[in-house]
């Protein structure tokens, strides 16, 4: 069982914020998210696209502002449950939470944050029958580790950047990399449209187009794909068939958790602490709504804070806090580190 | 009559990410702020210390994150107001509003965004029974030109790093630098007091201390002060008096505006768009007060972007605004500029 002061389920810029934040009034987080990597949509969807609306960043890349949330948490030691769904929650008589993941990792704390942004991102899967007794037998919707596919013959099958980009980092792993697509034409960044016609051109990837996967082929394995291109149907020999069609954010188990739901998101009591209808779950960034809401990272941060003042409230009813500026008093973290500004010293001149 | 869409009166950081936020609105904003300079405190205050708990900003100087926000609004093109003070405001039949200077500067706008910080800064003037007769006759208690003293004998009074700072600037600058103050002992950055000592060693600074300006002395203007040092009291001539005791913030001349306020900050009706009691006028960051309020610049940007919808809706109440993300749409500026994410083409492979 992990123990912590606030269970965050999302680990995306908001999730991630609040670390700091909790960390600030000395109360230690933990935090849970199904992609495999901190950072949510930022780290995994557009890590190198620029976002412009960062205060005091004229320009930051999705996956730099991640690293730089990275950094400044550092100091309180955030603990991380990654790859893994937030499942089922049960309150306890002592008003505190247990969260159990799809893999059945159970988290138990005073305080849970929901900062799950749009939800958890599940990879779109093709309309293929037969296809979910292949999962995890050689069928993939996500990379999680390349080395998997070394020496292997794999078929990749999309039309987006996901699927080119990894069509030529596999063209230099795999012993054979086929790309399948719906379409002649592929939408994604020119340069990686145009290293794919390369690596075609130089026979390191092999094209079917306009063509789909229409069955897994496969006695308890994959062994190979059947495809349809025009009226013709053949088969294909193949270790791993990857289907990469994008991800879809899904508000998941936790829509069935008996919070408040309102389109698709999760309705806050309030906008002073953003607590939801049950008492201890409160629900940051993206995944809240309230009138008026704004779904941007800017005004998660914010939510983040106002939220661990109310955290801090309920784990320590007794205490009050005096906020202090960390200009003035500085950033002592769990890790024994402590930054400060270089004091004033009074001095005699003489 | 200067002419806007969101007038915004104080212009640190958050004054300064409202006209970002606004921008992406196609809203025009202008800036009136007391102090010479963009940035507030930040700029005037502490420009050299480190802030830790700006997202995602381990740690960034004052003065950098108002560099920061400048470059960021720039392609918004905001006009400014600076050393003048925001003294009256005048609803128009309209339901618009004309905004008075205390150097009669007058500003007309449908929005007014109060993000006036603590206050205006203010110096702490010394008791001293005349001086008030000599403010710009010899007497400042803000050093915003150090070429005025260019060859003057000057005086200065304080022990904190303002003071030590200008002496130590001014050494180069003025023909005579005479540093007083109350104790043997400075309150500043090692460094600064330690230069003060070698310019004090070199003859280059004279310090009187402990030390009392008691009197202003001159016709009209300056020409000399009488200090006090134990139980002797003597004349020194000069051309300046510049007491350096500090910036004390006060909430000035808003405060007659028909506000509700609170706490000596302006009590905002909601927390969803940071609208006063005045319908029109919204207060944003530390100038605010609400139940729970921090007076953190994280959330000054939160409510300045919620208000800027807001404020659209007043502007436009016909319009139906549709937020688009920056990563999406990039950023178009008044200037003509425009940034935005490379886009994906689409392209055949053949």
């Amino acid at each position: 069982m992990i123990k912590t002061d606030i269970l965050i389920i999302g680990a995306g810029p908001t999730g991630l914020f609040t670390v700091f934040e909790a960390g600030l009034l000395k109360l230690k987080c933990h935090l849970i998210d199904a992609l495999p990597q901190p950072g949510g949509q930022c780290a995994e969807i557009y890590p190198k696209k620029p976002i412009y609306d960062i205060p005091a960043f004229p320009e930051v890349l999705a996956g730099d502002l991640v690293d730089n949330l990275m950094k400044q948490i550092k100091p309180f030691q955030p603990g991380f449950t990654l790859g893994e769904r937030a499942q089922t929650i049960d309150k306890q008589e002592d008003g505190s939470f247990i969260v159990t993941t799809n893999k059945g990792t159970k988290h138990h704390a005073p305080v849970v944050a929901i900062a799950g942004g749009l939800g958890s991102f599940e990879p779109r899967k093709p309309p293929i029958s037969n296809i979910a007794s292949y999962e995890d037998k050689g069928v993939e919707y996500i990379i999680r580790d390349p080395e998997l596919y070394r020496d292997k013959n794999v078929v990749i099958a999309g039309g987006g950047d996901s699927a080119l980009d990894w069509s030529i980092f596999l063209a230099d792993v795999a012993s054979e990399v086929t790309l399948v697509h719906r379409r002649n034409e592929f939408r994604g960044a020119l340069d990686s449209v145009e290293k794919v016609q390369d690596l075609k051109n130089q026979g390191k990837i092999k094209l079917i187009t306009p063509a789909e996967v229409v069955e897994v082929i496969g006695e308890g394995a994959v062994s190979g794909v059947s495809i349809k291109q025009g009226a013709e149907v053949f088969n294909k020999d193949c270790d791993h068939f990857i289907p990469l069609f994008g991800l879809a954010p899904k508000l998941g188990p936790i829509a069935d958790w008996g919070l408040e739901i309102e389109k698709n998101a999760i309705k806050v009591d309030n906008t002073l602490d953003y607590q939801t209808n049950i008492p201890g779950i409160y629900a940051i960034g993206d995944v809240n709504t309230y009138p008026g809401k704004l779904k941007l990272i800017l005004c998660g941060f914010h939510e983040a804070t106002l939220m661990c003042q109310s955290a801090y409230q309920r784990i320590f009813p007794d205490k009050r806090y005096v906020m202090k500026y960390t200009t003035v008093g500085g950033v002592t973290g769990f890790d024994g580190t402590k930054k400060e500004a270089p004091k004033a010293v009074v001095k005699a001149i003489e």
